[in-house]
């Protein structure tokens, strides 16, 4: 019988873990943490991401400030806020709500990000000293998967675990996490080139899913007691619901989840700790 | 019979290409690339390397620059020569030669150094740009490692490939590149805590030894027609050469090289094509 890891449940854990530690803050007359966002443009989907981690920070009892622009802004006015951000002291870490209009360079801005208070984590120092083991912020996804891994006492040390998908901000930094010392997992990264996709993931101990693609892992690629953690979470139309559509993980519940001692499912796995991981990144932040 | 990866052919071939660009560059008028080196202290090992990367300049007909500063340099003495090198419009990249003296942190001078003349690939920013596919600047032996692959036609797309050791300036950017588009092996890290490893090497197509362990590596352990490359170069007692001691790789090369397609000996691998990378840095950083 398998142990649903319930993502859900570990990001209110953290929530609460956080709302002591500004209790304490306060009660000790330390400011608390200030997360700024940075909105550009009515995109309903960023709309709805940037209040959802306004109201985390509110419920938290961390300072927040939502800056909006219309998406006519230019690029070097936005890099102009930016700067404005960085040098300001009242602001401990602050995002830039990606996808940016077209006429801006997303690289040009996400470098432009103080790495000090790149608490999404996308800058090109802080990946490297994610690389070099050095302390820096990690982003959301990947901070929130090590996260859950640990609250379960999944043990990672020695087991072979395969990182399905090489992207930039999910696949690749999750393997550099899981196969360095403290972790130390063997890491294999699979992905569109690989041969034998199938034979790969049957060695898996622990597999890590990140392609994006629907139901795309089946029970016949499983090992037997394996931990299987789903981050793919793409939209799927379904009449039957309100909205028109569910979400789905790339892993085939239905057929894996029998053969797993741990599985997160979609929703409710990796999904609610993104938010988490950003708070505690904001935390960090603020105590440097 | 395998065939043989024979670096310093492939570095002196390197340093030709080299000699051909700086001639045209001056045929043109355009300014040659320039190369300094900070050399802290005497220690021996340095100097030679330091003298030998200065060499190279001369042979190329790169135009190079060697600081040295006594080992009571302080730190912030340091920091301003690297401040000085930064704005320095006639240096295109310099490098640092570590080990620096225990009082001067090295992670800071690393940090120090403008990402864009960092032609020893140390600074994070150059880490993470490797990460995030970004053009940057890669540290000199895995940029000669995949120099190898290339110039010997070795296919990596779907190969399996397995790096032994996790170091952050070899193992770990080179199973980075090695899984990247372009490069697209199937690429699993390998180290201290993995289990079984004999049965992990046995599944590779190419294996990269980067682990400093003599011998290593024995017959046993490979597939019939493997590419091996072999990064790990140790000191060995040896009362019969002048000097003492030989250079020994991290593979049994008795044993393992019949089983092979490709094998890189040490000496004569991988070493040669360290100081060939850097010349091509700096070659890259001048053109920027």
């Amino acid at each position: 019988m398998y142990q649903l890891i319930d993502g859900k449940k570990t990001s209110a854990e953290i929530r609460q873990e956080l709302s002591e530690a500004v209790k304490q803050m306060k009660s000790k007359g330390i400011r608390v943490p200030h997360l700024a966002a940075i909105l550009v443009g009515n995109d309903g989907a960023s709309e709805t991401y940037v209040s959802n981690k306004v109201k985390a920070c509110e419920e938290i009892g961390f300072d927040s400030t939502l800056l909006r622009f219309d998406a006519s802004i230019t690029e070097s006015q936005l890099l102009e806020e930016v700067e404005k951000m960085n040098n300001n002291s009242e602001i401990d870490g602050y995002i830039v709500q990606l996808p940016l209009p077209s006429h801006i360079s997303e690289e040009r801005i996400i470098e432009a990000v103080s790495p000090d208070k790149d608490v999404d984590g996308y800058h090109p120092v802080n990946l490297g000293r994610l690389v070099a083991g050095l302390p820096g912020f990690i982003s959301a996804t990947p901070m929130g998967v090590i996260e859950l891994l640990k609250r379960y006492n999944i043990k990672t040390s020695g087991a072979r675990c395969v990182v399905v998908g090489r992207s930039v901000n999910v696949g690749r930094p999750l393997s550099i996490l899981l196969s360095q010392k403290g972790m130390d997992a063997t890491v294999t990264v699979v992905h569109s080139r690989t041969r034998d996709l199938k034979s790969v993931l049957l060695e898996a101990d622990i597999i890590i899913a990140a392609l994006g693609s629907p139901a795309f892992i089946k029970g016949d690629m499983v090992k037997e007691g394996a931990v299987v953690i789903d981050i793919g979470t793409t939209r799927v139309a379904d009449p039957s619901k309100k909205s028109g559509f569910r979400l789905c993980g790339d892993v085939d519940f239905e057929t894996v989840a029998h053969k797993c001692s741990y599985i997160s499912p979609v929703p409710g796995g990796v999904g609610p700790m993104t938010i988490a991981s950003l708070m505690l990144n904001t935390l960090q932040a603020c105590r440097r």
